[in-house]
């Protein structure tokens, strides 16, 4: 068993173990780690979160490598978070390429997790945050997630993330046709690595193209919202709103543009400062957040209720196939007492 | 609003509009769904449902339109379900070839419906489920369930269908690679249509390697579970109880393979009567579906509670910063006095 009061006080006093640890509980979703959560949280922790997304094949892993130790020369300290979402059978996270960044290993400034779907439907992006803010509390300068493959899931993760790097290589043309619509909407820069292979510049003409495409459409919704908030607040140009979306080269392989990307994130982030997000969007995202933790700790609690009198009541029934799961349903409500 | 006794009562009697409405219902998910799939749930229901996924571009949607009029020659009913989770940013169902299943719009024994992932994360295989269930109630001599794409939400929709088959196109050796775990768990029968393409042979045999290696897995699972069971159960040998995984060639656009298909499902079906599942897993997936309805109905309920004092109260303060968000969940169960 975890002494928890004396791993978090670890944990605060930069503790490597103590935060693995923690990661782990965190990981397993228990009750446990909702008290964890709410007593580590902190409003407006340090550390941005640079989200790193893209197919698989993509190279993300040797360029998280080398966007690491860039920072690191620097003299930051990172916390890695490696997301793998496409194995739901298997569960674990099974990173074959996660072993390269061993190099890191010995660098007490650097720390990597990989984390897997576990069957926790819907519930990996929930996890990813809380672990962001975990890196966070911890006081990690700079925090990555990357994941693999461009589904549903991975969307969803990325919404977390402050910056959003999409990778490309120069023949993934089939990919920009079916995930068009998610990826223009995530990503806050496109890379197209491996750029020494051919069809590296017609990729970069297609992902712009793509991007003009998308910001003329926001850029009808921006002045639709300016309109409407015109009497509210006269100031800032039309032109000012957008980030634009840039298109950088890289070949991680031969540490290729790595500086350039980092710039580019740093002045996506300056660029956040002075452009704060809509108060409505903060609050709904609050919203949002809670209202997951709270239906997630449901069903945390209904686990935990398995052997209760009531719930093996109705249990047996659903077994039985005597009772049919919505009815189930609605008696489980009447009986702890929540009715709409 | 809809009146939903009588547009009950009209969905009992065959009426295809109602049907329809009710589909509206369970899609959006509110609290008279609940309702209406405990009123409309029948225990061993008939109506299969047939399960087809693969990657984009496989040709389905074709497959699936000569399946439809195949079923139809013998006189059976049939409903579809298009399945689209990879748009989660526009919502609602974009199936770009859905247009071209209308040649079945004039007939009454195909009823063809889109839906597509509403930001319900998580909860697309849910509100699938339920509409199966009504398809079922609505009579459908046979339900497809369709779905774009190889993702995780796409798997997990699949393992509602007793019978599920994976199409594959002849230069598709890519996805085989990155999803082949997910793939050969949930497929009962692999199809690799456009065989009249390139390299057909060759996606056969690569798929057959990859079946070997499964069900050797699988066998050395059934080996270790039988001998568990011995005592209680001696019957079966073990060659007996495994399934094996076929792949067909189709050229759907030709209407080739077709009956194939179909005779192999049936033979699958016919199986499956004679196999049926573990005590032990019919009630886990029960307690499964109870957990995810009871929990996405928390979800409701929360929602629905937005305005009670008890509610502002908290998102007050969470919108503030004042109150973080794994606090906020502490206190909304204290409130609703729900305790570990």
């Amino acid at each position: 068993m975890l002494d928890l009061q004396k791993t978090i006080s670890a944990f605060k006093t930069g503790d490597i173990r103590a935060l693995s640890r923690l990661i782990s509980l965190v990981e397993s979703r228990d009750s446990e780690s909702l008290y964890l959560m709410a007593s580590l949280y902190k409003e407006g922790a340090k550390g941005s979160c640079l989200g790193i997304t893209g197919p698989p094949g993509a190279g993300k892993s040797t360029l998280v490598d080398h966007l690491i130790q860039y920072r690191r020369s620097q003299g930051k300290t990172v916390g890695v978070l490696a997301i793998d979402p496409s194995s739901p059978f298997t569960g674990g996270a099974v990173l074959g390429d996660r072993i390269r960044m061993q190099q890191h290993a010995a660098d007490a400034g650097v720390y990597i997790r990989s984390l897997g779907s576990r069957g926790a439907h819907g519930g990996l992006s929930v996890a990813t945050r809380d672990l962001v803010r975990l890196y966070q509390a911890f006081g990690f300068d700079e925090i990555i997630v990357e994941t693999v493959g461009v589904g549903q899931t991975e969307l969803d993760i990325m919404q977390l993330a402050d910056t959003t790097i999409v990778v490309m290589v120069p023949e993934a043309g089939d990919t920009i046709q079916t995930m068009k619509a998610g990826l223009t909407e995530i990503a806050d820069l496109f890379i197209v690595n491996k750029s020494d292979r051919p069809g590296a510049t017609a990729m970069v003409t297609a992902l712009q193209q793509m991007i003009e495409l998308g910001e003329g459409r926001v850029r009808v919704q921006e002045h639709d919202r300016q309109h409407r908030m015109i009497q509210t607040s006269p100031t800032g140009g039309e032109e000012d709103t957008i980030w634009h979306i840039d298109v950088l080269q890289t070949i991680a392989t031969k540490n290729k543009g790595i500086e350039e990307v980092w710039s580019k994130v740093d002045a996506h982030r300056a660029w956040r400062v002075t452009h704060p997000e809509d108060v409505i969007e903060v609050q709904n995202r609050r919203d949002a957040e809670f209202a997951a933790l709270a239906t997630e700790h449901f069903g945390r609690w209904l686990q935990e209720q398995a052997d209760s009198t009531a719930l093996t009541h109705i249990t047996t029934q659903l077994h039985a196939g005597t009772l049919n799961p919505y009815t189930a349903v609605e008696k489980l409500y009447t009986h702890i007492g929540l009715k709409s």
